[in-house]
């Protein structure tokens, strides 16, 4: 057991410095540094596929699985190392290496190509993209539905099965609220919210929110980088980024509230972790419903805006006429948009449904790249009401698909189903919204360390989600979340 | 060939993700995340001590010993090559990492020795540290002087036996130059520096001389860390880092010009050296000759504050009462003074021959630790007229002792003796002083490039130093230049 965990140490220490220099790429490298940090990464990505793929590998796998493990750390550890090395060993390491390329190419092609408002240029690649999927799930093999494959990679254990039943229920739930709001509600007021917002004061008041969240700066750092993210060398050193427009201080807040959700997953992990290769978040949909809770079941809360308000006023006196009543509706104001990351939380699940219906299909050769621009609009004007004028803020808007991370998407609706679930639980242990106008949000905290944060990878997202609530996945909860706070926002009953 | 070449590639690659990891380090690590880099900058040590000693490396040098190579590129590959490998596998493995965990320990019981002005604290870490090396002494071997084996890991083909003789006769110039200044010459007057100099307004002027001397901020950048130093990545990717003082300005202004001469040189370096093990400076020596340069052949020269005042002023107001001539004379104020790092050019080589001879009287056991205060501090009352009156401004002001690096020291003057011997042929070339003048230092920085800097180490400090100015290393240009410079600042003729 200890030369194992010696083993995944060495895999965790590798990663920890490919982290370290994917950061450094994103935050700090000098456009003349680009082609030679890829360099590196590309000779270290060898080094890893190499320690994963280890003959010795598959031998403490083969020995774990006669010890009648009952620990579940041991358990866990036995399950994850067994998921990375038989899709490595599976898929043949040129095949690997070709997609990589493809998709680092595709990744410049496609940004190029949302710029020129161009689909054809990025049409070729996409088609190469989706077969390349399409090869890996050849070699991994699949049960029911071939995308249940992907799906695994970021949600493990989620099938087409649950999310067709799932999103179908959603998507008609949230259209019928979104018609309601729309037909009976009265849309909140915004105007107040227009000013100039220097990057100096929005850092000085993300630093406030996050130190209230709970983030501990002295295992931790906020940079800048193009777009927000999240990373973690390990619980000791949890790095967000963020951006800062200073026409909006929303964006970077709601952003800081978000990444700081992630952060705290990560810094909260347990040190036991280490050398198990558990250390981590267990599935990207967890991680989402941490980042999503903290952005939207705290951020955009009444209790929270009540106790914070004065401290967005004091950087901010332009707001000093508003009420904190108003900044929770505005901050809750509900319109349907072609843009998923500008995205309410109301609509925002839609756009996810749409590229997981999108990804599915095009894994099941049900639509071709030739297609996919009209069926993509087809749906925005089906569920949203809307249709895109262009590529750009259409199909081409997300960069997952030329990354190669299909089966990524479903992750981020997923989250704000397991943030709502998680929330109702809280509820009946604390009163929640009372401690939030108290601005005292380290018994919240507290409550996702113990029950969630810590236990990094041990269990299944299934497993952890049963455990936590009682029960499995279920949406109703985030549908009765929304539909009360959006009524009340809008002015319904 | 190629073989060899990727098989050095491999090794470059490595030690550029560790070059980002340690810069990392230095600059960003929050306070909880400094034990875990030192685990991954450890893990990845052990891959580079298993890369350069791995058997295919003893063949490889095998194969180009038989080669009758006569390209310098291939020659300076095998000697390079050899040279870490032999030093690698004559070391026991385990008495590296001892020396290693030793080295780190050191560090921090040295820095609080120093704090706490407590010699008695570190002596026995001291006595460990120079015992490892005499041990490794015994494992390499040497031919005259124990010492030299030391010297040669920062400044090869240095000896102790041409040491003695350049900076004995050094020594006796530099005192007789210093006698001469004190009893004919006046002193500068530099009250008009006094001030305060904010930290942004430094930052921008020293990006403006950094630009001057030629540094490309598309493949490096200027972060801020603890004590200023250079780092590159590959010649894409070199950063610089400094400290602001807002009372002195001109302490991050040398220590821009000086990080930037190292940065050239490694932002110069030929693209081609990639993937031989060249592609870096040649010594220590020859690296502090280019910073040592751009510092003070350039930064104290009087052409350069006729054409530079000016900016100064525009940033810094308060010294528009003063003329370029002012700010000359009061930069090469010479003064006796204890902590090296704040000498000026001609105390600087004093404090750096009582280092090396403290250096090798500990390897050849002529003193023991118990002495050795004592004999630092009748050293500087002999050479500088001054005695410590503690041992955190004696021999606890450095921290080179702690991080193992006896036999660094000589590198530092030598850099002096280097690049006055470099300046004195350029003049040959160029009017220096009238390019100075007229700030236009691309000349300058393009015979540097061609000279010295594209080279990388394909060739040893004495073949470059006989290519680029005809003679082996001749300490009186950099006697003649000193005493020509501060003769005019002083006054005297």
């Amino acid at each position: 057991m200890q030369e194992i965990k010696g083993y995944l140490r060495r895999i965790e220490l590798l990663g920890n410095a490919m982290g370290v220099l994917n950061w450094d790429l994103e935050v700090n490298v000098p456009p003349g540094g680009v082609k030679g940090r890829a360099e590196v990464l590309g000779y270290l990505s060898g080094e890893m596929y190499k320690l994963i793929t280890a003959p010795e590998a598959g031998e403490y796998i083969a020995w774990l699985e006669q010890q009648n493990l009952t620990d579940p750390v041991h358990k866990g550890m036995l399950r994850e190392m067994k998921k990375s090395y038989e899709r490595l060993v599976k898929i043949p390491a040129d095949r690997f290496v070709a997609f990589s390329r493809l998709t680092s190419e595709a990744q410049a092609v496609w940004a190029e190509s949302r710029r020129r408002n161009d689909y054809e240029m990025f049409k070729p690649y996409l088609k190469q993209i989706m077969d390349f999927e399409k090869e890996f799930v050849g070699y991994l093999g699949y049960k029911q539905n071939k995308y249940d494959t992907l799906l695994d990679q970021y949600e493990p254990d989620m099938t087409t099965a649950v999310l067709d039943k799932v999103f179908g229920d959603l998507r008609d739930k949230l259209v019928e609220l979104l018609t309601g709001l729309r037909e009976q509600g009265k849309a909140p007021n915004n105007d107040f919210l227009k000013g100039h917002y220097p990057a100096d004061k929005q850092k000085a008041l993300n630093r406030e929110v996050l130190k209230l969240m709970g983030f501990d700066f002295n295992r931790g750092r906020v940079d800048i980088s193009a777009h927000p993210f999240t990373t973690s060398f390990f619980n000791g050193d949890v790095r967000i980024t963020n951006r800062y427009d200073e026409e909006y201080f929303l964006s970077s807040f709601f952003s800081a509230m978000h990444e700081g959700g992630h952060a705290l997953y990560e810094q909260d992990i347990s040190d036991e972790l280490y050398g198990t290769g558990l250390a981590t978040g267990v599935s990207m949909g967890i991680h989402e419903s941490q980042s999503r809770f903290y952005e939207n079941m705290i951020g955009r809360s009444k209790g929270f805006w009540e106790y914070f308000f004065p401290t967005v006023v004091k950087e901010f006196p332009n707001l000093s006429g508003a009420r904190p009543e108003d900044m929770y509706k505005a901050v809750n104001t509900v319109e349907p948009s072609l843009i998923r990351t500008e995205a309410d939380e109301l609509t925002y699940a839609m756009h996810i449904i749409i590229r997981y219906e999108m990804e599915k299909a095009f894994i099941n050769d049900e639509i071709t790249v030739d297609e996919a621009p009209e069926v993509w609009n087809e749906k925005y004007e089906k569920y949203l009401g809307i249709r895109p004028k262009d590529y750009s803020s259409g199909i081409l808007q997300d960069t997952h698909w030329s990354g190669g991370m299909v089966g990524y998407f479903p992750s981020y609706a997923l989250g704000n189903l397991y943030a709502a679930q998680f929330l109702n639980t809280m509820k009946k242990d604390m009163d929640v919204e009372e401690l939030l106008r108290e601005g005292n949000l380290e018994p919240i905290h507290q409550w996702l360390k113990d029950k969630v944060h810590k236990h990094g990878a041990v269990y299944t997202p299934s497993e952890l989600v049963e455990m936590v609530t009682g029960e499995p996945l279920n949406p109703q909860y985030f549908v009765d979340y929304l539909a009360a706070k959006l009524r009340t926002v809008y002015n319904i009953d």
